[in-house]
């Protein structure tokens, strides 16, 4: 693990989701850029002192040079943004897999030689897009690919948080400071941090891209760099349109993303704070309240489950499926075989392009007063 | 009342609403621009027969030489959009106060026309924008504009159906049938019928007014000629943004319009589903619940609830409202005193003309692949 | 209308749900015990003066002497508990149709006494069991009686309410002054106020009848007279089990009148605070949202809405819906006819002889430690 | 771990709850009463083939001898409920600390037996009442603690299934075999199953004990031999009156355990299907929603918590936190220090002890037609 140490947010969600199914074990870890702290970090999770490692090039060079039985079998990213690229590029030009945090890189012409990169090394690359693991999200995926809704036409998608809404930045909160830094964040701010993960849930549900889009950003806090709030109009290939707003300063909101999407013959609904309940709307009949763990449940919705309906499975859990899922992948290859359809499905450098292309649009768009901009392929 | 004979959906709104109370009666109608229906239809009200007009102007002409004591007080208009106008102006020409659904005109133009004769005969003119008249919207108005919320930075308001998904109007269905002709409709479809209602909500909560907006508009059913949906990006004066999208193709909605409002210090959410919750958002305290009918909430609130909390109020008391105030305010004048500030909050010309402008400046806007567009005050 | 005058609380609702349609007017009233008040709460309605009668006997004999049609179609009763019986019995004893507040009467045998009467004076007689008035109370009832939950086994039926969790009948507040006091409440508390609703909806919805019950009755507010707070073990004729629980002491409890069916099959859940939604619940498919106004409901619910789904019709609208069917059934013995299944789908004497054998039947068991008590036939 | 192999369901839940922090390591198991399948499971799990005993009297035999760096810390049992005692009799006898699955025992008698001799050994025994470890059950004691709603006085505790509604155990599903048969679950079915969650939960929120009860209990399905439904009279020392329901043949419910708790000041509302919500509620002021994560929470809530606002919290994160202050009980002890009391907020075999009394309590009263029946302390 590169980042994740003391005062870090979501190397501890990564360590959970990996721990849960009792099959990935943390190994080692660069956790930090300062040598003591990642000492002392790794000791709080009982690394071995010799594997918390002063950085990521130590990292890997020393861990390349361990039997393979030993050394670690693949690369989870946790840092700030700016330094996806780089450890994700040393790791897999030394023989590594690569798991990443979101978003894939710090723009778009690192994702694009990342794509690269992974295509020539064959190794895999997974993207933590994890709101894409719980099982309902890949039920809805599931419904619109079976053609039940109909033809899509409409997708409205949000991502509202409130926790930005006054400059914490300014008094050192570690997870605001490099989120509303462009040095650490990249160009995007709201946009870049859970825009990414709306653009990423809307495509992978629909199954559609978006083509273009208009997008008015604000930094509605004084003194701040980056945007933390965007209203965006959306059309997709295939005509259909949509909006995607999200925002870190509309007070009392927590991580609400939610999305709706409607076609010709039906419509969904799913909310990320209720993630058991998928609400499918007809037009003709009572709408339908599908539930997590419940037998009439698509193949990829019950793969992705670990209790029965009614025991609320959560945001862990779904970032857990990312997990067990690259897990599998890897396992599959170090077997010879090809994965299956489950185990295959978790985000790749395709998601991170797309996620890199969408925030530079936004911001294009944004800086020319919501002008129509396309995203480039 | 004009309108509203056999068939029709929203006269039994307006003559449901009128009556709660009992303290309004329908005395006469144009119910219908066909005599004989209209007769029919004021049998089926158990008007009496001579009180039962073939046309508007004879309704006016005839009502006018009655004596007051037995002549209407006000005149109801409850007929398609195109016709609005015409009535509304020779019922005023004619000294009778007006209440007319929405929108208040054909085009802006005349809703204009409309506020200068409504200036000039110092005659009340009433909007049935109704979802102001829910006890928990006005509400929200008074805790925005308490100050509670701090300043306004985020509105997103949404009204979306699913009725229309179809082409409907090709198989005679009267509703929509109207609502999808532009000679009587007005130049918006979907924005004009629920666009509208969604923007002076928006504008009535937060006491801001729309400065410019962007629009995306679409047909989705083929062969239709007004918009079924648009996605609309709005500035408000003062810097606050925010987002509208209303719709009648997404299947399977009703007619749920919705609105968040987010200030510096709190936000609040609000859906006419459940139009008797309004939830109030804090950034430092658990949210809260106000529920209608409660003591904790203010006096506008109060004097629009009829019921105790948990006895649900709903869009017909809300409608009620608007018609109980509008009648206080005629009652007002016959007793020579100034109206209360409650009897006073009602829908007037001034919001007829704001909704017009909305309606001129997103059609506009969409012919203009959603270019900034202001809104002519 | 007998009672309703200055300070009462369901004489307006009653008058709101006879004007909601436009149907039923309001024509004389002994409103009050005390003739003035009687005449000053008549004015406020607009009432003749002369017809302001200060007592119940004195309105019966004035408006039975007067041409039919001018006198008064039937009599509303509005009083407290205690007055019921007495009103309702010189009504039909003198060729007047009742339509009483619930409970029927003070106690089982003058229920018993006014079924005698009812049946004897083949005049009508209904009771607001208002709760029973909402569309999909009938399409619960519907959807068990159609067979498709399966043999009904169990129901849970709650009203929990939280205004009297002080002694508020101590400050002099009207309400719970009489609902507190055994001479003008009957045996009953809460038990009579709002146990009695609960046990007819659930007797309605299931069409089963409860035939045994123990009941746990407490008084938690010191120095109150009746109960307070009630949890009832339920058994039903044929076998099906539940439970009953209601309260006045559940502080923030509105009227949260819940309820729940299950069936072999199926269940269904209903909540009177969000009263257009219907869940219905199956073993091996998603459960389904059904909803007020929508075109798949039968054609009890249909014929007890006025307004499309998604414009949410409430407490008013289904209190209206008994005024409704009542006032239909009196037209239609005017006219000759017999009343349809709808307009005959109202409470009647025969509900309350079931409502105050549930009061008796629970005090009873109360007073022998919830013992089980039969309910009388 | 005891139990757990192939084909069973709470043995993958424990070993979740376990892995989810990194902490705790599965290192040896009797999976099965059958030695191949044990095996076998035990490889499913990656355990060392030589650590995966064919009973649990191996297990305990041969750990005991292991060096103390290698053998285990202590035994999860995840069998049915018949051998939860013998195992951890055997467990503590031979200096092994015990997690249990619930109930503690087969009958009362056993756990008093195991009361004893866990005060006896002073090793550590847990019990997996596992509702106890989500953030806001543990608010809700604390709220309940702090006095804030006054002296409580009505618990209503509910927890719904449908499973069970037919005769599944006849078809050879392996868990509703073992539950419904009194050889192996005891003495209750349903109660014994879910309705000692329920008890649990009520009396740790509450921080009160049931004194006695009045139960109705059915088998509704034909040929079953333990209870698949519950009614109870709750009665609590100090006066608090409740009802509590259980069923498993509520058609189309999960695991709809919901608790409303009221003081002579507020109230709350906990549902586990959404169990990051917490309705507080008060008589003169809005109710209020606490959410997981929130600042605003207490230290218990907030020690149990993984994630973020918004991020929602599940099943397995609260089995995870019993299974978290197990173990660092389990530490603090190997430390010589006392756990600190976040630590010590796990079920305890005096949370077993009154789980049994209740299931004795239960069968006895529902056998004398719901009598009250006192909890033998």
């Amino acid at each position: 693990m590169v980042g994740g140490g003391r005062g870090a947010f979501i190397g501890g969600v990564h360590r959970h989701a990996a721990a849960l199914d009792g099959r990935i074990e943390l190994v080692c870890g660069a956790l930090s850029a300062d040598s003591d702290k990642s000492k002392l970090s790794g000791a709080d999770l009982c690394l071995e002192p010799a594997r918390c490692y002063g950085s990521f090039e130590e990292m890997i060079a020393v861990e390349k040079a361990l039997p393979s039985s030993v050394r670690m079998d693949f690369v989870s990213i946790v840092t700030p943004n700016h330094l996806h690229f780089p450890v994700a590029k040393l790791a897999l030009e030394n023989g590594f897999h690569v798991l990443s945090d979101k978003p894939a890189t710090f723009n778009l012409a690192e994702a694009r030689e990342l794509g690269a990169l992974v295509k020539k090394t064959g190794l895999l690359y997974g993207l933590t897009h994890n709101y894409t693991g719980y099982p309902l999200v890949k039920e809805a995926r599931d419904l619109v690919r079976s053609g039940r809704l109909g033809k899509i036409r409409k997708v409205v998608v949000e991502y509202p948080q409130g926790w930005l809404a006054t400059r914490i930045e300014a008094s050192g909160q570690k997870q605001a400071a490099w989120r509303t830094d462009p040095a650490r964040s990249g160009a995007g701010g709201c946009v870049g941090d859970i825009g990414t993960h709306a653009e990423n849930l809307a495509e992978y549900v629909t199954s559609l891209k978006i083509s273009e889009l208009a997008a008015d950003l604000t930094s509605f806090v004084e003194g701040r760099l980056l945007d933390d709030d965007a209203n965006i109009l959306l059309r997709f290939e295939g005509g259909a349109k949509g909006v995607l707003h999200c925002s870190q300063i509309s007070v009392g909101e927590e991580n609400n993303l939610n999305l709706r999407v409607y076609g010709t013959k039906g419509g969904l609904e799913w909310h990320q704070c209720e993630p058991n309940t998928l609400r499918v709307k007809w037009d003709d009949q009572p709408a339908q309240i599908y539930r997590t763990g419940s037998p009439y449940l698509g193949a990829n919705a019950a793969a992705a489950t670990r209790t029965p309906p009614g025991h609320p499975e959560g945001y862990l859990e779904a970032f857990a499926n990312i997990y067990r899922n690259f897990a599998a992948c890897i396992a599959a290859g170090a077997e010879g075989r090809a994965p299956t359809g489950i185990e295959n499905d978790y985000p790749k450098i395709e998601d991170g392009m797309r996620g890199m292309a969408f925030i530079e649009a936004v911001v294009a768009s944004g800086k020319a007063n919501a002008a129509w901009t396309p995203l480039p392929v």
